[in-house]
């Protein structure tokens, strides 16, 4: 028993050459019905990490049988990869005008909320599922032919998400500037964030903020507890959706390529994709906070930073985070500057660079963590 | 009689060399006691006339007795000033992010609500000003000392709306990429728009997406809403607040910056900001749309393009716009193409280079327009 | 009679995410022999015109038999042509390192030193142009099979300079920052400067500085140098190459691209490319000065400027030629200073933005300048 | 006993704001005259450890008294240090056009010959060091007040040039991208190489290529050669100026910095700098290769790399470097590709981003290294 294996090629922009931009799109179909994965890496130009999972990924299913259908589309933004600013990727984004590449993806409350209230007592899960999918997919489909035309990020975005609003299961591979393994978890989806083996998971709410995660499960997580409502008992879609931050960013790893794909079939296999396949989370620390305790530390000053306090470490009020270097004063006490931990945290990432001016994002902690 | 001068500069940032960041403040002070005024120019920094603009103004304050008074501050973000990309400013946002530098203001409309059910019957307008404004400017203060730190570009926003909250009458001087003179107007203020010698105005609602004006004069406009409500009778604080576009970013025009301060005084005579001035508005033909019908045309197509129809010009629905060239098939007939207007419409604005990608703000156009 | 016509793709490099980037390549044969002609466009990817200049010479060549074969390439930069940085095209450099996209074309003086040594006595000039241009083209592609690899401009110039050393007539189209019509001519080819339409001519020695007008012209006119030398009689290759500034970056005229094609074609003509031809260079005051007459005027200070001359206007010692805003002094006699002319001059060009640091281009002038 | 100190300000550039950007400068002067030693970091904006250097010397040399001068200029570069380009610093060149940061010193070889003629017979060498350095400082001098003005990259060389070329020992402070530490030595001075605790040297001929190593010893060199010619006997002038990588980029240490002034004090003080020093370069193996041998690894494809060779690493012809990944074959055998070394060598910096197009710096190796 085997998959069945198609390559495809996307069109999501032409350049100022008049040249079709296109990204490629692999597609493994099982013998058997089974749920939907979509899964896409580098929507920001320098996360790169998620195409080496990719490529494991594939590996590994040319060998392992699935059911249903699983989707991976990397590199899926043939622009923000290619843009150099120096050295680097400026791969956040479009640099004609600061849109992030990550915030273009549809999302209309108001519309969920009258779908909820077209749904009929009889009508069954599997229906008010595809009903409510193929709605938002014709919305999707509307948008890209308006007749005013769309920015390049939202058309790149909106196809994007026409084959993720399609999928039961959808992760969006990404990296933080220098940071350690991470996970956004939707809060009803806690349950899975012990099915990867990933350290730690921020826990979501129910709030469209831009991102392809938040554009796949609000909506349905919108809708079920609306008809969990009206019907007075629970109605569960079983879709998930969850950005994984693969470590630092502008950097590849085969290796930590072929322990995040693990990761991923872990999951999979905990959600039925997979077909007699022993692949199991690891036995791990997983630690967890809530977004509103996901605190970023701006700075207050300018110069130049060593980042005393590494990505995953423990560290406890008042010990340093960060010496400053003042360029102005190496002869005077105000030479150094030391940034303290202003209560225990867990820094997750932090800044890439040593130069920074005054309100740069220094790290993100998790404050007020606790294990899962 | 003579007005009062004084000039200042505030901190607003620290680069990394460790160095003070700060932008001039000019303040003009009348023997008698009015409204205040505040205007500033160049938040983003590729939009240079407004510093001309200021320019012009200051030299005119120095003759012209006012009464209240007027603050002035041009250049007013040094990061993006100073920022170069090529020989072009990178001015519209933070190069670090992507944040646009003029959408870090704060507004909060639960407050704005709060605040309506804590005015008592008796309370005075003028009594209700100067609570109201007193409460958001401590706010601002507390978010500026947030222990968390704040972004650089949020930073500078707060520091500008501190002095921007405390005036009566609030000017935003922006320019557009290749442009013709607009302004936006607040709807309940469209009798002001004629009091300015710009030809084209967008009327806009009450609804907060972040620019100076937005933060000014939603709150106020909020709360006149709320309390009319409640007292059954117009209530009115008389504050306004405009984004004026002098014509195109990257240049400057003396000749251009006199005229511009010629309408900006007409517009404080009116509002009795001067005292026994002559100067009034022109007549002219001024032509409005409300801003839903101020639209984006996107390119479908990357390439490169001749922009036919000039910002200001009418052009009737079928008209060209622009010609694209596609040098992959310059020997075909799909080597041009034209771009039609989809219905009548005033190009206000079009983007400042030849070569595009697909999902480009090719043109900003005035649809359903009509003369004030 | 007619011409042959062909389409072809150059690759010249592979982006991040692994793909091809070609450029078109557009090739007319006549059915005569005769001269052979290469133009390219774009080098740099702001300078757009050339495009525009290129499709109206395939239209014209459709129809206008030639003899000899005449090579197109617009758009020769897929790289430069596709880098945004904010809404302009910063394509004079790779962004990565700062190279200038038109300075690794391949030169070596010993070299063609040493061939002219090898020339026999009785070589006729046809054989030592064709045993030179092998040799040369020899080189180049030694060049690029270099086991260590070369740089991405670099591998872009040598595959662009196999091309363009193979042809008797070369002329590359660039344009300037805001620019008057220019055209750079070796001194040994001054009579051509009068055979095409442009107003304003630099005559450049016999100095390699790292353009293809250069490295295409540099090595025949110090091998006839040579040879003459040595045969104590004119030997003379008849090769010439031209860099010709057709007006401004960033913008494109269909129009003007129809004057710059006529003005190719009569130089084409005159030249002897064309077959019962009635295209004549126009009656018109040509203005030229020497290369080290073209001077560069760099500002000494900072600050936002309006430029008063205009290019191609003449201006005489002690007027205006730009007027400079002080932010920081505009309550001051200091806000505004006039820069004057130092000498009768011709402004050719002009930085593009009014935001200029200290030691910025400002302007680039015709001193000592003469009529053709 | 003890040494003066003083602080200064260079101002180097004024900015589009109007105002100065200045460079600071730490002066110590010992009791007794001695050499004069400069010493300047972050000329390229983006290599910052030389500030943390610099920052450890000047606490050091508070404590140690030395004989002569010793001038810290650090981050040098004002302009470079503050140019951001998403999170990383875009400091190696002007972002306007381009130009290295370190190219803009002031070299003549021709006006050394010029000098070396003018030498009388019976000058001794300290009065013809005096009267050479004065020349070579009165052409900066006039340079600098070049009527037409100059570039805002030449104007702070030159500016940074006046101080280097006073002094006896330079020292340039530079980093690579992702690199160990390695630093260019003169031929000439080979016997100092071992002087400083660096494992990696790179042996440099008498060219000036443009940076201010060169542009300060390639003058001494040059005249020091051809005097020994001309008198028939060696004449030192004991000038010697090196270019020191500091380890990577983008990064700053603390305690690799106190190494870092550990081994320039150990040269200084072998110099005879110091007084009663007992700080002695460490014993430790110090590899070296002639510039001509220390090759740049271009790629010849595009793709996401993962650095398999580490910086400072031994590694043997065939052994891999590099594996690159292509995201438009990830099902095919074409999906990686192994990048192997061509010879032994030892790869001392590599490309800081896994994106990389074809013709990118991969690595820069040793090869035909030796023990010094």
């Amino acid at each position: 028993m085997s998959n069945q294996f198609k390559k495809e090629y996307i069109v999501v922009a032409q350049n100022a050459s008049g040249r079709n931009m296109n990204v490629p799109l692999y597609r493994f179909i099982g013998e058997k019905p089974g749920p939907k994965v979509y899964i896409q890496s580098s929507i920001h130009g320098a996360e790169v990490q998620g195409n080496v999972v990719i490529y494991h990924l594939i590996q590994r299913l040319k060998q392992q049988p699935i059911c249903g259908e699983v989707i991976l589309v990397p590199n899926c933004n043939p622009v923000g990869t290619n843009i150099k600013a120096g050295e680097y990727t400026l791969g956040r984004f479009d640099p004609v005008n600061g849109t992030n590449w990550n915030r273009g993806y549809f999302y209309d409350e108001s519309l969920i909320q009258e779908f909820a209230q077209s749904v009929q007592d009889d009508e069954s899960v599997p229906q008010i599922k595809q009903r409510f999918r193929q709605q938002i997919k014709d919305i999707l489909a509307e948008k890209l032919q308006e007749s005013w035309g769309i920015g390049l990020a939202q058309r790149l975005n909106l196809k994007l998400q026409q084959l993720a609003f399609d999928a039961d299961f959808v992760l969006d591979l990404h990296n933080g500037p220098v940071s350690t393994r991470h996970i956004y978890v939707p809060e009803y989806a806690q349950a899975s964030a012990t099915m990867f083996n990933i350290p730690h998971v921020i826990l979501i709410p129910n709030k469209f903020a831009g991102a392809l995660d938040e554009a796949t499960f609000c909506p349905w997580w919108t809708l079920q507890t609306l008809l969990s409502d009206k019907r007075q008992k629970a109605v569960e879609f079983g879709v998930e959706a969850f950005t994984l931050e693969m470590g630092s960013q502008e950097v590849i790893s085969f290796t930590d390529g072929e322990y995040d794909a693990n990761s991923i079939l872990s999951y999979l296999n905990a959600k039925g994709c997979l077909i007699e396949s022993d692949i199991y989370p690891q036995t791990m620390r997983r630690v967890a906070t809530y977004l509103k305790n996901y605190k970023v530390l701006y700075t207050q000053q300018g110069g130049m930073v060593e980042y005393l306090a590494k990505p995953g470490e423990m560290i406890k009020q008042g010990q340093p985070l960060a010496k400053l270097l003042n360029v102005d004063e190496l002869d005077t006490p105000n030479a150094t500057e030391l940034i303290l931990a202003q209560c225990d945290l867990i820094p997750i990432l932090h800044f890439p660079s040593a130069s920074i001016l005054s309100g740069t994002q220094l790290y993100k902690c998790f404050t007020h963590y606790f294990e899962l």
